[in-house]
């Protein structure tokens, strides 16, 4: 069997855990699943949760797919091959409850014909409120997940995660980070494709114990009105983030990929009031004074 | 006095008329105004109703602006140019009726040192429902204001509309369209500058009768839930709009704009259901069939 198969084999089953476990926290939302074919080649299967117990709306996405490489990727990835290959699992979660977290996870590993092949992908989280306690555990999580590999992965991502999920037109990060990485290969890290493979799906294991947690912690939490429009608020920021910088979503759109698929990572309902303003010393502001790059977590 | 003062007080005025009017249609919002200024160099009045009885949110910003030209706008105007001006009225109006249609109005006019200058801008309708009687009236008072001036605008201007406002990834106009025009001169239409700007202006006064009307015909018909529903949903194909395509908000985060003027023409509440579907042969479906280019309205 080609390694890729591996790759999308190991894939499949991170998605098949993750549904599972997220629809046992859930207790009461159901993933509804779509498979879809590619035009080009491959396909994938995107499996939804609306209005679930915790998850207002979420999605487990994996996809396979292969084929002609389009001019827009040689551009942006500035190579020249013909075909490509590239799997991957991506997640959002968008709870109703504004004490429980958004959180991403991508794994991701693509293949260009000539031999070249890496690995990406990352989890971060985007909490409405941030509580340290619940960032300080995410990250401390993260964390032993990259050393169990590479010392030097964690300070290294979680510093991509920084750069990478940053709002720059507000000055602030989308949320508290979290890791981030991009074309890992053997000879940039010493790793065999296999240990690297091992990497990816322990980054996508971690997405269920790190979720499932947050989740028990802040599920019961009482809110009100005010916490609602707060984290309407901060889900048009994670809207303005997917729609303006995000390489994935860009790159979905511009190759015409599937756009539910792509999109489903948009908030269920989002506010954009006129220049809302917070309360110096409210958790709001208190919030807002954390979405720093740069912040130790661990 | 320099032309381009004339622009700059010929545009306040509009501002000041359709604010006026706006609020006397509103009967309720009122105008909430902040002046500011950029730091390299002149500065505007946004002016923000929320909340009103017809308008949930809606701005009508003035600017007038100068200094150097920032490195990515000479690279997008392709100039050499070592300094602009610039100055413009823009509009966004997202009413809270549903049957009430979404309408947008940018009127600019840009100079550079070396003597190049030009008028750009445009009005276009979103509505939530597509009513063919409002978008004939619609583009017919724009093609008298076009007919005005020069037969073969209208036609060229409405063409440029149904290709700017469309949402590619969506495979739809923005709305029912209108018109959009860019670099009009002297050279390329025949008319002076003067005549420039009072096309210019006259394009501006088109949208107090436009939408005031609109706002009549619309404000007191009765919705339910579901064209809300439908109301939030196209809200977000509005945002997708504004932040994945529309020059003028591109370039605004590109450059370190006022971002919450910019951003003022994002829509007070939207919604992303995952993969929506319509009935067939219902209102919705119906003004889905009308969100393509080419439609002839008049």
């Amino acid at each position: 069997m080609a390694f890729r198969d591996n790759v999308a084999g190991a894939y499949r089953v991170v998605q098949d855990e993750i549904c599972a476990a997220l629809a046992q926290a859930d207790g009461k939302g159901v993933f509804e699943e779509e498979l879809w074919e590619r035009e080009g080649g491959g396909g994938g299967r995107t499996r939804v949760m609306q209005l679930g117990d915790v998850i207002e709306k979420g999605g487990v996405n994996f996809s396979a797919v292969h084929g002609v490489l389009p001019e827009a990727v040689k551009k942006a990835f500035k190579v020249d091959s013909a075909h490509f290959f590239a799997t991957g699992v991506s997640i959002v979660m968008h709870p109703g409850n504004p004490f429980v977290p958004i959180i991403h996870m991508n794994i991701r590993y693509f293949e260009l014909d000539g031999g070249a092949c890496w690995f990406g992908g990352g989890i971060d989280l985007t909490p409405h409120y941030v509580i340290d306690t619940d960032a300080r555990y995410f990250h401390h999580l993260l964390k032993e997940t990259c050393d169990a590999f590479d010392l030097s992965f964690y300070p290294k991502f979680k510093a991509n995660a920084d750069d990478y999920f940053y709002i720059r037109h507000r000055e602030e990060t989308r949320g508290v980070g979290g890791i981030f990485y991009d074309r890992l290969k053997p000879d940039n890290t010493g790793l065999s494709l296999d240990h690297l493979l091992d990497f990816s799906v322990a980054v996508g294991n971690t997405f269920v114990p790190a979720y499932t947690e947050l989740i028990d912690r802040n599920r019961d939490r009482e809110f009100s009105e005010r916490e609602l429009e707060w984290q309407y608020l901060r889900r048009s920021r994670y809207a303005e983030f997917n729609l303006v910088y995000d390489a994935g979503t860009k790159f979905g759109l511009e190759t015409n990929g599937r756009i539910e698929s792509i999109l489903m990572s948009l908030p269920p309902l989002a506010k954009w009031s006129y220049n809302p303003q917070v309360v110096p010393g409210s958790e709001e502001f208190n919030t807002l004074t954390k979405l720093k790059k740069g912040v130790d977590w661990v």
